[in-house]
């Protein structure tokens, strides 16, 4: 076997990383930039990209490289061998990416694409009209199409399972029904006392934030946090979001001159994702030791920074001010409390992106409880919509009165994303536990915060977690971070202690 | 021969066509967007696309397509066949850009590539410090391959006349050594008599003009010209260019409180190259007819509308009442006459990108001239620097009193772009003959200008000239449209219509 076998791998996988990074940021560019006439021309770029990115993928000279390296004579992944360990991670990783795309047929990969196309358009219509039935078929036909997937690839009938594996590598149906039954024990009396509770934010505060301003201040608070306006930018899109690898990350926000909160706390959101992938072994770019560990992991940073950083008493001692320099007259009449209840203010509502982050996580066991079902066969897809009014209800206390603020509110069955809304809640968790684990190893963190000095929980967070690229599954990782499984426990003394002092007196 | 022959050669066409614009939208965010650490990513995403962009357009299947087109018994490009002339324009192009492209050795493609990357940084040094000889071997290197080149390319020793029709197809030294030559015995005596002239624009008038309102102004001007904003946008960058096909336009701008005329000529400079590319046929996108004829013919649109047309009474008839409603205190002690005079300013400098468009055009018969030499071995390449400052001092009366001013002032050298100055002037040249060509046909373009209405004249540019794609070489096209053969007289009779009311009195 060659010796440069690995280095030839390396070649092959930088080669999809960066067939993928152009396709990021055209994809970025049609959310920011693109005229709305060119929308056909950009269809076709991404197209053809997406051909050139499967073909690189699918190089059969990267399947060749894997057996060689996998060979149990392989000196190169020997433990003898100086940083073998390193390349025992990529190619273990590699050849799952690589499983995933050749054991697919490329009919089956033309099948779905065609089915997400119609699909979504049926998706948009249905929710227009609120009228679910006219959308089933498609999701029955996606259900259909997950079960073959999950079987191509070796999964056999659990193919709930293999869509939650997508996401957070490792993960499984029977894991996250444990975990969110206690999450659920714990959160729904929580919001039912809150509910019962006579503090409420104060209404219309905010208005008359002036589009600029609100740009300054959220610039200065993503790069107090950290975020390397070097090596990414911030524009503004219709829905918020994050594109692009560590070496150029395209954050985008919206601005309303009378929800100027909306955008900041959106913006953190994308600056914690943003943080991960810059703190991803830049020298390991395109490689599974520079790509980051899934889904839940990545919305684990996304949330700390927003929830647990930036909802903060610290944080805002230290904000306060120079949000009301930006803005004197708007905030003349809002005291600091109110602000700060502002910034925390919990309010049930029917729609998850609206939601606050008390309500979020029964959103997320909501959608679980119905994908689990309907993978196991105990809902057929026509009794969805009953069946998510009913947990609706029980969860959220909130019934839907139509289903386009109900089961059509979400785009993601479209594109038969299944298996992918748990990551949300499983970052939620995660999240927590590295709050409580690094703020026992950093009591200074809250004088930190007050004195704006966010650096040495994003130190921590680089090392214990953005370096460590594709290395853990996510349930290791957490072990090895925080020194004890997965639990939502975290989760649940977190927003008691943050919202207990606040609404329950 | 399959007849799908040819509709399989437009579709490996479309493909090299497509990974073009890839690649020049990421140069166009280079340029934008980019974040400046980023650098190093982008030359990673742009080195694979021109390989990959390489590869589509030197695909074998190509070169057998092409030869089965070419067949003498090929219906498809007989002339009882529909649509054969199209389709022989196609073949006919696809074929030069083909040979281009499999004629050349990766090598020596490699070589040069190298070769430029070294002699930009080899020319950014020596023109901070003024000094050529720091140069000088690079620019040898570059003639030694430029002359290797039109060698592979089958033009034997005549290097010159290859790195010429590159730009301008058809286009020759000898030709253009003629309509300089006529060129400059009528531009010399009218820029030395209105060097004589008293008459002066006023200096110092345009100060504080602020960047909004001038986005708003020159956002107006290029609409109303006809520049279709729902395929294309503008941005700011260092230097103004214009990018990318018809279907989706990015020009850029840059922006100066104290000269807002730089900004607003600089957008409608670029603005004709976007009515030019938004012109060509859409549906032809991808191949030659949907393809611009060559540099010379582009410069053309861009300084027919920045020149011809917008630097005319009957535009600033229209457009100074808007001008002065967004700057009103700017401009209120500036007369109609001060305004007129201030866009049409005529000043030697020896800077030709800050040229005003009566001395431009001595610039380039500079630059051409000494191109001549090098390549007819007539100047040898440390001389040039003394050729230059002598040809500088006969032709614009200025002689640089250092290289940076002089012969290191433009890039353009280092990349080995050769033969391409004077699609400059040639641009200038055919602009003013399609102007009187215009002009006679529609006696009431000017009162269509004092109303706003460049409908007329988009329309008949559209028909004569993009609409046509590639299918006639400069010259040729030229004498279709005016009736005439390419002659420098009306650039000349433009030139002192214009400016001798100015300054000769």
């Amino acid at each position: 076997m060659p010796a440069d076998s690995y280095e030839r791998l390396v070649t092959k996988l930088k080669r999809v990383h960066h067939l993928g990074t152009v396709a990021g940021l055209l994809g970025w560019d049609e959310q920011v930039n693109l005229p709305p006439d060119s929308a056909d021309l950009r269809a076709e770029q991404l197209a053809l990209l997406a051909e050139l990115q499967h073909a690189a993928a699918a190089d059969s000279e990267i399947g060749t490289l894997l057996d060689e390296l996998e060979d149990p004579v392989c000196h190169l992944l020997s433990d003898k061998c100086a940083g073998a360990a390193d390349r025992r991670v990529v190619v273990r990783e590699a050849r799952k990416d690589y499983d995933r795309v050749v054991k697919l047929p490329a009919a089956f990969v033309a099948e779905k694409a065609r089915l997400s196309s119609a699909a979504y358009h049926a998706w948009a219509d249905a929710k227009e009209r609120s009228d679910f039935s006219a959308f089933a078929p498609f999701l029955e036909k996606h259900l259909a199409l997950a079960k073959q997937e999950a079987a191509y690839l070796g999964w056999g009938d659990r193919a709930f399972d293999y869509a939650i594996d997508k996401h957070d590598p490792g993960m499984t149906a029977a894991k996250l029904t444990e975990l969110f039954a206690e999450l659920k024990a714990g959160l729904v009396p929580l919001v039912r006392e809150i509910a019962a509770s006579p503090v409420r934010a104060k209404e219309g505060v905010f208005k008359g934030f002036p589009v600029e301003a609100q740009r300054e201040f959220l610039r200065e608070v993503t790069a107090t946090l950290g975020f390397n306006y070097r090596r990414g930018r911030i524009d503004v899109s219709l829905h918020p979001f994050c594109e692009g690898p560590g070496a150029d990350i395209r954050m985008t926000t919206r601005f309303d001159a009378d929800n100027p909160l909306d955008s900041l706390f959106s913006s953190i959101h994308e600056t914690g994702h943003g943080l991960y992938e810059q703190g991803l072994p830049l020298e390991a770019q395109g490689t599974p030791l520079g790509q980051n560990a899934g889904m839940g992991v990545h919305e684990s940073q996304s949330r700390l920074w927003e929830n647990q950083v930036s909802r903060s008493r610290a944080f805002w001692r230290f904000f306060e001010p120079r949000f009301r320099e930006k803005f004197p007259a708007q905030l003349v009449s809002v005291s600091s409390e109110e602000l700060y209840l502002a910034v925390n203010e919990v309010a049930p509502t029917l729609i998850r992106v609206d939601s606050d982050e008390v309500h979020y996580n029964l959103h997320i066991l909501l959608r679980f409880e119905l994908e689990r079902r309907l993978f196991a066969g105990e809902l057929a897809v026509k009794d969805l919509p009953a069946a998510w009014n009913a947990l609706s209800e029980e969860l959220l206390g909130l019934t839907p009165t139509e289903d386009k603020v109900g089961v059509l509110q979400d785009v993601h069955w479209s594109g038969g994303a299944f298996g992918y809304f748990p990551s949300y809640c499983l970052g939620n968790m995660m999240a927590a536990q590295l709050w409580f684990t690094v703020r026992a190893k950093y009591p200074e963190l809250d004088t930190d915060f007050e004195k704006g000095d966010f650096s040495r929980l994003l130190g921590w967070l680089r090392t214990e977690i953005h370096e460590q690229g594709r290395r853990y599954e996510t349930l290791e990782l957490v072990r090895r971070v925080t020194g004890e499984e997965l639990t939502p426990k975290y989760l649940l003394r977190y927003l008691r202690e943050r919202y207990g002092p606040l609404y329950l007196g």
